[in-house]
């Protein structure tokens, strides 16, 4: 691990407890999320522009640290992050690391234009007026709004994809099935209509869910009181951030309350939980429409990506919605160890929001790639096999529901009992006795 | 299990259908929540309203079924619902259930009535232009609404006992701590503040969520296309039915995609185990602020509601707390279970409805229940012990932090470390250094 | 709930915490779980007969106790045991109850059969020597083990009806399919022979995880260090509980571990889950195989037990696999709470005991009763469609992976993809070119 | 995504199959565990060895394929293997991957060893006799035993550091607390040899399912009936891997059990979660006594390893413990996915097996790196605070207790309650009343 911070192409700007939280937390699991560490350096500059407009601190500092953060901003330097995901400490080594490396690289920048030096503290100027425990659920609402964007428009899209395939597909009759069972006659479109209602609710979920992620922290320091912040920066660093980050975010209003209790990333996760569940249901009826190709129901077939088996020469297998479903499973997963974290918060603050942030982002980020992958290499490109409908739906005896009208069930269900096997029968009889 | 429908005391109304649920889910766990039967039965009475409306059907049928509809709503008859929570079919033996006993009681009440005999079938007649497959998630909606609007309630009344407590407490100062170490002074009555903040956020949520549920696929029958069901019917039960419950029932706009798809009950629950949690977190506090009375925390004395232990007299537990906490992790089981039933649904439908129904109708239920215990039976009778929330913070040095804005972080940390463990004196030296 | 200890048929012999409990945790749940009850009073009762041989304590109190206990677990009485399942206080109403009516009922039986009066104190002669912290884990242990033994044998009678199929249809050649795709000849008997193989091993683990359990701490009282528990008391107690109980039972070498932690019910849990997962994956085939009677699979045709649907005629439905599968769903639900809960112990007991028990004997027993109706109304009365195996796989290209080994991969994949849908010209094909 | 496999430095050997899964899977989530990849190349050198000694297939082609093998377990190549860990196919893409990579790489090798050229063919020849279906689950159990054994030997280590505690705070007299209440007197080192024995029943349990996974299906090809496996190659390859891995694999009996079934899978993980929930129970257990400095329990102090907070100077969190919490939290949830997966297996396969692997072996990996780090930073540096045990158990009525089998419960608990919060008159009524 420990060649980590000091890999020869890279100069390092990490400090001392950047070092202690990679030999501290040396899990080898994965380093946090980038998406959470660029939120964090949107609050530092937008903590430094505050202080530069209230013309606080030494000349140069709040101007070096802004270009840092730009520099950063711009992609470069991700390998200075260093925590790993799931470090202990509710996320200080992360706000500590970023603090380091701001402080060292803005010096650095400093004296590379103005040729000449100025001293940064991590602390008393990056951290200045801030607290692991406002700026890192900020930063965290952030990064999950961000990615909640994305995952939305990829659900608009994946929606349109499904409205195309229920336009197309409306004259296409087919069998519907209840519990696996024959039941009543449906159109494929329908299906299709079916699925993009589901995917529309979802859609709509993450929309509205966005205005509780919009309430932050930021400016309660380390408990919600605002302990060590001033009034001024207080309330000028939320209107800097919102300007950086274009989305509405607002003070909480109680913010003793949003720095100790993480229930909205619960009701974040389980909503991406219910889209998680309505993928399950899709790829699981695109898979039951797909198999075979012989010994199956095949009224679909899906676009064959890649060769199915290492072993059986023409096989291919519906890869999409088996990854979807893998990914469903993920976020399901990925959910009960959020829920589990934020119920073990005590008394001012939640000492595992790390894990929170580390399974709702990538819950997030899973989700969007799997959606997009979804609509572009699976629905958009699937098939019906119009002929295979109508023949499994004529050989079925789902026509005959509509008789129960006029002859009743009983009688109904007598007449497809007595000729069972034979729904050419069940038919002549039904219309018989019906008809007359 | 067999005697469930041949008890002596009482005339069984359930016909063969019901008889083989029972043999068929003889899990001899528990009967489907009598909850989810009445509104089954709600169902029934406004469609036979419907039809007596439209002059459908045979005299006095309909007028028989709603008088049925009517004892059964009265509290009498619960024992004739003899199908098991987890029964197979997606909920068809609770409708057959129904529709049995919905039309042998009301030929016996028209035979005691009216002193003449009346047929009654439970299909052609009770269930008359509806599936089990509209009836039984229509119910779900009603049942659900119905208990989220009670929880409801015990949330808004927890929130007061919680505000009552914030302004109580306004004047106690305590320490306040993060990932259990000291941290900085707070009061106790922001403490409960926080609850209640989080609390009333659980409310709203509740609050909202019902719109989602009031959308409902009656008239849908077996897959959401209203085969079988008459297009004045399909309009005017949905109204009548709004009457009955006066909730705000809407015809869903596209049947099919609620006949199949449960998301909605996977984001209800998902709403349930936010609030789950914040349960988790409060009584967690509670416990260890009570903690001791002598080796821990104390700031705080729950009420001793009952003797502690069976082997050391005086020991008082806190025991509503503990309760809260187990009802908390059952709805996050719960959650569980709902989500992967409602994962697994199949083409028109999901056969694992009833699991749906039965774990989100308990997490209902218990929830309230644990809600208005917590605020009875532990909020409203704890009391503060103002002096040892004053001298846990006077021992500590919590007060430190704010002199950093003047000494700066790395100062102020050298000389705690320099004099830990006696906070008098590294108040004394800030107050010097900072003062100068 | 308060008429609940006051029905008029039935004397109560509760007393006052028996009472409070009622009252402090009126969730309207359900009651603890009676097998926890009986092993609770099988503890007293060796506790009793203990003390008798002792010749401990006032004449004839242990001897009315030791009647009391019999009565009991004659099957009278289970309205007495009235505290909910989700009590707080690790079970120490549950002792409590048990240990009142255990006094009170000794008495009134003492009084009736002697004609004289005796004093019998619930904690000092009932309790004598015990905590709830010993009697609740200990008799947990053994209301696992008894529900163990009888899912173990359910699981033994599947298992066997499963091999009576594998012999059955050896002869029944079929298309095996992976990711729902036709892949390779296999038999039908080949198929049942993978289920019996997968629940074989699910009895072994029960087999296995039993010994576990067997670890008692009886006799470590409060926290597992025998505080107030006499010598010798302890070592007979044992003796005594395994003559009652007839079980290998044996003082756990380190009593306060076993107080304190809770992963060996995780372990059994987790098992059950594998139990689970087994049962699903069956359940989930069979449907696939009854998927018809005409749009489906079809190689197979569960029993007919109950009419499929409300609306539909000749509907019949997979009740007892979809029965199956919820109870496999919340069996893994359940296990989730006992992980939540087993978590959550802190210092020398874990709080959250109850749920803990609750949902590990709710699975247990679900699972037994699952097993068995999986078993007698779904395996043994299943029936295959000879015929459609035949057909299916006759229609496929199943025969062209054997090629692959004369023609090599890339031959045979040309071959298929070129005569796409005619297999029998595929076979031609690649007989010839094998062939030569 | 796409210059992966374009990236200048390194020539990439991986063929079409593989860009297509890039492609297709194209998650950004991960890349498979690299264990995995190597169990994988240790299952096609054992297959290349037995058709060495088969003398099968042309001249040097699995000579080649050999010293490919060996060059890629040295630890080259890791960029090579470039499948996500969600990839669809059921594992189909990554042993696709190897195979093209094992062709490619030999075919260089070959080249610039003996000057000559070879063509080898991924499936034709490197695949031979396997197919993913039983190379994927067999390489997985090898990757299971290997980390399953290296958090066997870290759990062994963790156990001993607790032993050393156990034995060293023998003479530590402390409050035991039960609820979180005062309860009885032990020691700390009790405390602690309770800890450790509650590890030492995960060791056992690891070391136990091992032989579980040591059945393995390779052999049995697509489905398990061993389609294109000749019989000599079926019985050598298991014993050349044997001696390649040194671990006791063995055919297993039934492979087509094993290729569908993955119980065991979730048994493994049902242990790993039991470990979890020991570590987070030891985990809390610490926090709550290293509490404080001043308004905690501090029984202990763990070592400061890293400034505990960017604002609070002085604060030291309990980071470890933290860390630990979070991996088993993270355990739990990925037992969950793995549930989950394993309940979706469908006829001779299940497709959802790369997400089980990807679960288990994070899982395993994330285990064995938190349980040394608990070891070697939490538990090895702490130290007891002897005066503040003394203290907290002095302050307390813990020894009230051993006085209930003279003077009864009720007579203790009156003098209890009559002398609250003075345990010095307590014990003075006490000893007169019990003395006399």
């Amino acid at each position: 691990m420990e060649d980590l911070y000091n890999t020869p192409q890279q100069e390092m700007f990490i400090g001392v407890e950047s070092k202690k939280a990679v030999s501290n937390f040396a899990l080898n699991y994965k380093k946090t999320n980038i998406r959470l560490i660029y939120a964090v350096v949107n609050i530092k500059k937008a903590a430094a522009k505050t202080y530069l407009k209230l013309k606080v601190g030494n000349d140069g500092v709040y101007e070096a640290v802004i270009k840092a953060c730009d520099s950063i901003l711009a992609g470069r330097y991700q390998e200075q992050f260093v925590v790993d995901a799931l470090s202990g400490g509710a996320g200080t080594s992360v706000n500590m690391n970023v603090n380091e490396v701001l402080a060292h690289l803005a010096e650095t920048i400093w004296q590379e234009e103005k040729n000449k030096k100025i001293t940064i503290h991590p602390l008393d100027d990056v951290n200045r007026g801030q607290s692991t425990n406002d700026v890192y659920p900020t930063a965290l609402r952030i990064a999950s709004i961000e990615l909640l964007r994305e995952l939305s428009q990829s659900c608009a899209r994946l929606q349109q994809a499904l409205q195309l395939k229920e336009r197309e597909y409306e004259g296409i009759r087919k069998l519907g099935r209840t519990e696996l069972m024959d039941a009543i006659p449906i159109t494929l479109g329908e299906e299709f209509g079916a699925y993009a209602q589901a995917i529309a609710r979802d859609r709509w979920r993450l929309y509205k869910v966005e205005e509780r992620l919009r309430q932050v922290n930021l400016g309660g320091t380390a408990v919600g009181n605002s302990s060590n912040a001033e009034r001024k920066y207080r309330f000028m660093v939320i209107e800097e951030l919102r300007d950086i980050t274009g989305m509405g975010l607002a003070a909480a209003e109680y913010p003793m309350d949003i720095t100790q209790n993480n229930d909205v990333f619960v009701e974040v996760s389980g909503l991406l939980k219910a889209l998680a569940v309505n993928l399950m249901k899709i790829s699981g009826d695109l898979r039951l429409m797909n198999s075979g190709p012989f010994g199956g129901i095949g009224e679909i077939r899906l676009k064959a990506l890649q060769a199915g088996s290492t072993i059986m020469p023409g096989k291919v297998n519906p890869v999409i919605p088996e990854m979807v479903t893998q990914v469903a499973m993920k976020v399901i997963a990925n959910d009960s160890a959020i829920t589990m974290a934020a119920s073990r918060g005590e008394f001012e603050l939640n000492a595992f929001l790390p894990l929170i942030a580390d399974c709702l982002l990538e819950s997030l980020s899973l989700l969007e790639r799997a959606v997009s992958l979804f609509q572009e290499k699976c629905i958009e490109l699937l098939e019906p096999d119009k002929d295979r409908c109508e023949a499994l739906l004529e050989g079925s005896y789902a026509f005959a529901t509509a008789y129960t009208r006029i002859l009743g069930y009983d009688r109904v269900s007598e007449i497809i009992e007595q000729y069972k096997g034979d729904p050419a029968a069940i038919k002549n009889i039904l219309e018989a006795e019906a008809g007359s």
